[in-house]
């Protein structure tokens, strides 16, 4: 059978991108990965997704012309019905066309979508939440953020709000929290909220495998407190604690709220073997309204750094791509 | 022009029943509301409601099999698609096959929902939701109860919990839940809420109006509370401020999930020029995640105690009555 239509897709991260194109039968044909640090603001960037977009075109011999579309995960907010990065914090972009400045480029449709939506998406047509109708998809990383999926499409609320699920409140006395407000899911949960009370108990003087960041804290980071938590060390095992309760009962206010069969949980905080994940389902379990502490999955994000990806090409296949791909595999 | 079709509507509660028919217009054709104290089971109510349902259809001199159908509110958890209440703590019911049983009596098809489901589509067809696309409805009374509209439709989940938000945790070490929990929304700014934190002042010697219930502290409702605090009570205006920070942060937590245009709230606890509703406005703009302080408004609910008649009616009738009724207004 030959393919007569290709798609393309695009993840623009903080410090890499990615590309591919998929056949319409849903098969990767061709994939790159670029690191992004040396790019400098909006123009470079895109012009840089351009080219990688030809390179890839040409490789199997068409023109970006003939793609069906290009869907683009871009970390926002962002305006995704005109194709504009609103305030990306990430990628320092302010007001930014993307849709537009890539079609004239390309020659072809662009669509843009929020990289958490993305990776909802791209988790729900071949990932962690595969053949659920509502799931939701979220990233514990520096934030926290959510893709929601209701009735097997992008919830994206009245304002394109709908999933900023680490600005719950969940202790209303608690730590600050980048928003303004305090105590929210992000400020007691994230990779930042770890490294924030590794901070504090090194400047303290605590005995730990942390200490010799003593001199240098602001080099400590989440993962190395989930190292040293795995080799046993007391303080970074505490820290873990407090950050697997209140991951656990923001979880529990997720599964409350949208009920969906399955969370899919991404970002570099979650290990699935890890400490973290294993304690925070327990919380979950005991938190949650019964029956939904036996009923939601909380399962681990399965298509690695490619959920945003693939996800972002189905921005433009829509729901069929996963169909025609179980057609071909029978 | 002549009315060729009618549908019915039921509100089943704890202590009332109310029942009415509508035309094919979406006009109020008869209506009636009967208290239910004496009567005694699932039995009892079901003979009563069908008895009420074939007076009001004599009144306008049809058989009620000549109805589209009945759409009737119930307290849940229930199984609106088998049609069963599974278990209603406020009714006593558990396993009630209440829509074959009333099929039988009345011999029309009748559909059963929730009611805070109920109450958010009345809402949301002629209420203070009209016109929404997307919108919560939030009962603050002995507990928190909540219902979706997704997209104009009835958000349900895939376990039939969603919008069970009384109990997601706003404070990690809050108080005791009927749920097992502690510090859920419900047990933080609920009608119970404000009545237990009452009964503790009284019981610990507070000076205050509530003092005279210092002998019989289980006859202290919220209402008293409320009474209070608008009459100067500083112990009951204390009380009613904390209820209304955690209303707050509860109403941020609602707008942050599902970004809804609206929230309608309903239940004996809110009174629309009240302090409550006021500081819980200004918690919730100060709280929830910018933009949505300004572009969610917070409205009382506008039919009363017919909120959930109203949705009752639109189960049958779907999204079309309010159409039709906007066509005959032009």
């Amino acid at each position: 059978m030959g393919h007569s239509s290709y798609t393309g897709a695009l993840d623009i991260g903080g410090t890499k991108m990615l590309a591919c194109i998929i056949d319409d039968s849903g098969e990767l044909v061709v994939r790159r990965r670029i690191e992004t640090q040396a790019l400098r603001g909006a123009a470079d960037v895109i012009a840089r997704a351009a080219s990688l977009l030809r390179e890839l075109a040409q490789e199997i011999g068409i023109a970006t012309e003939r793609l069906t579309g290009i869907g683009c995960s871009v970390p926002g907010p962002l305006d995704s019905a005109r194709g504009v990065v609103i305030f990306s914090p990430n990628l320092a972009w302010r007001d930014v066309p993307l849709a537009a400045a890539l079609s004239k480029e390309l020659g072809v449709s662009i669509k843009i979508e929020d990289d958490a939506r993305c990776a909802a998406l791209g988790e729900a047509r071949r990932g962690g939440a595969r053949s659920a109708q509502n799931a939701v998809y979220l990233t514990i990383s520096t934030g926290i953020g959510a893709g929601i999926i209701v009735n097997g499409r992008i919830y994206r609320g009245s304002h394109g709000c709908a999933g900023e699920v680490g600005h719950i409140t969940l202790d209303a006395g608690g730590p600050p929290c980048a928003c303004g407000n305090m105590g929210c899911f992000e400020s007691l949960a994230s990779g930042s909220a770890i490294a924030a009370r590794a901070r504090q108990a090194v400047v303290h003087g605590d005995e730990s495998l942390l200490a010799r960041f003593r001199d240098e804290p602001a080099l400590l980071t989440s993962e190395h407190v989930i190292d040293a938590a795995h080799r046993g060390d007391g303080v970074a095992s505490r820290i873990l604690e407090t950050a697997a309760l209140y991951l656990g009962i923001g979880l529990a206010a997720v599964a409350t709220a949208y009920d969906p069969e399955v969370i899919v949980l991404g970002g570099g905080v979650i290990h699935p073997d890890g400490m973290l994940l294993r304690r925070a389902r327990q919380v979950f379990s005991a938190r949650v309204i019964a029956p939904l502490g036996s009923l939601v999955r909380i399962v681990p994000a399965e298509l690695g750094d490619e959920s945003a990806l693939w996800g972002a090409a189905a921005l433009i296949t829509g729901d069929t791509a996963l169909d025609a791909r179980q057609v071909i595999d029978v």
